[in-house]
Order: structure tokens, then sequence, then C-alpha cells
């Protein structure tokens, strides 16, 4: 893949428009000169403003020592382009494997922490750790998400969501129903 | 709706097939003689068994308190045959209607729970207050789904997935890449 999508900012708050619908993502971290990369559909929206995710990272994963030791990392949104290359993802452990090697993906530094955006995404949340008072009985980790950035077109990019077995549902449809909506539920 | 889909048992750790692509789901609650139903998005799977899901009520909707004290729901799953009732529910508030009444909606006793089922719609999980460790400070309430029941088709019923803005993705096509997952991460 030569070129990557091109990002601009967004408003924390806005990150509910990628993460709200449910998409598996692309989880990076960093953590004494490491870097890893997982999958993850277990993640929930949880407020606003500050823009608040949470995670349930199983400790089985090679990441959930480098997140819970750097506080930090980054949700990255794939789209169907990278269908492969993120199945291939989920079933190899950074305990084993250079994952940006092993499947071509490109790191790049991301503004406000020190895990690495990975560039072939559609958009990029960076996220350092706000609670972790669910982490030793759920593995849940909430997020501040602290920066956000998505390339600006297409606005609703095609996303893979897990059912399990193997099995993804494809959204990127779009259906409005914007005129049935209180207008205090829309964006001004 | 003259006809509702006919629905089966499914073990309750198979509720993920439905909810972790993140659909926009209907709760039903129930509390002190009367019923309502509320529009939620912000929901996560957090563990197989016992199968547990996680769910940010804002304190906002009257359906908060049925919950907290019935100590019980239902999430039911409704397919895109329901876009415009589940617009019209996520715009009303059961302190103002009863929904079940206007939007022509059909309850149905439960098996394990006093909510009631939906039954226009395609799967229905009881759900039983598991933990409410984290209610006070993010409404985030943790439900162990007791019974699970799902239409035995479609398999994947298109799903609607929500954006923010009055806007949805659709979710219903479906890409397998079984043969590239390792054995242990499909089902026997």
């Amino acid at each position: 893949m030569a070129e990557f999508p091109r990002k601009s900012d967004l408003p924390v708050s806005l990150a509910r428009r990628y993460l709200e619908p449910g998409p598996i993502v692309l989880i990076s971290s960093a953590w004494q000169g490491k870097a890893n990369i997982m999958t993850l559909g277990w993640h929930v929206m949880l407020e606003f403003s500050p823009s608040l995710v949470g995670c349930m990272i199983s400790g089985g994963n090679h990441s959930f020592e480098m997140i819970r030791q750097s506080g930090e990392c980054v949700i990255n949104l794939p789209t169907t382009l990278l269908t492969d290359t993120l199945v291939g993802i989920g079933n190899t452990s950074g305990a084993e494997v250079d994952k940006f090697s092993r499947f071509g993906l490109t790191a790049a530094p991301a503004r406000r922490v020190k895990a690495p955006l990975i560039r072939e995404c559609h958009a990029h949340f960076e996220c350092r750790l706000y609670d972790d008072a669910m982490v030793d009985r759920y593995n849940f980790f909430i997020f501040e998400i602290v920066k956000a950035q998505a390339a600006a077109t297409p606005k609703h990019p095609e996303t893979l969501h897990y059912t399990g077995d193997g099995v993804f549902m494809v959204a990127g449809k779009i259906v409005s129903r914007r005129g049935l909506f209180r207008p205090e539920m829309l964006y001004p």
C-alpha cells in the first residue's frame, strides 16, 4: 500500500461516530522499546466530555501488560481493505512476532502518547488510561481519548464487526433519520 | 406486523454473535406495574461464562431507575425492519408515553426476569444486574445474561449501528475468514 489515507484532526467528542457502531479496532501500544498491535471488538463509549471509552482487554493478550504498564494506547480504525491483515493480527501473538513487520504496517508517531499510530488505518484515537478500577476484576480499562484524527473521505468507511467463529458483518451502508430526531439529539 | 419471528433457545455464551457487532438494541424494563423501552448503543461484551454485558445507561433515561430498582432488563435486538420504530423510541420518554402502545409493540413474558420481551425483535437476552460498582460514577451496569433466544433465520439479520447525528450504519453482509483462524479461536 503506497499511499496512506490523509488524516485531519477531529474533536475528541466525535470519536463516537467511528467507535459507537462497534467495529473491530486495532489497538497499538508501546513499552520498553517494543511496539505491538492487537484486535479488539469489546469496546464501548462511556462519555462524550471527557471522551471516555471502555475496553475489555483479555489478560491473555501480550498487549495487556504493555498497556497497563505504559497507561497508554492508540485505537486505530481499520476498514475492509485490511480484512486479512486484522485477522492475521488477531491470530498471532506479539510475544512471538513483530506485528508491524510481519503484516507490513507502518508505525508513525502519535501526538499525545508514545504508542504508535498505524498509518494504513482510517482513524486514530490516542488514549490515556483514565480509570483502572475495573481492570483487576474484568480486564476492563477506561481510557480518555486525548487526540482524534480521521480521514476526511469516505465519511463512513466500510468496517468489520465480529460475530465470533471467524465470521464478520460488514457495515458501510448509511441510513439517515435526522428528520425524525428531536433537535437537541442532533449536532448544532 | 401480524407475525413475529419464531425464537429458539440459544446458549447464553452465544449472545456475543448478536451483541459484539455493536448494534442499537432495545432495552425493556418493568417496575411497579409499568413497562418501558429505551434504545441503547453503548454496550459491550465482558465475559463468555458467565455471559456478561456492560451497558452505559444515561441517568437521563426514564428506564434508568426502573432498571436500577428492579435489577433486571431484557436486551432485545431489532432489525432494519424496525428502523423508524427505534428512532421513535429513542426520541420519546417513558415518563410521558407508554412506548409499547405508542409504537404498536407486543410485550411478552420473559422466562427468567419480570421485564417483558418485545416480540417484534429478532433476539432477546434476559439480564440480571451482576455488578453495580460502576453505576454511580459512570452509569455503567454490568449484567449477566441468564436466558437467550433468537430467531433461526436469518442467521445474520440486518442491524442498525448508530454514528450520532441521526445517522446509522447498516450491517448485514457477511464475510467469513474461518480458514485464517487458529482452530482454538473457532467454535468446536
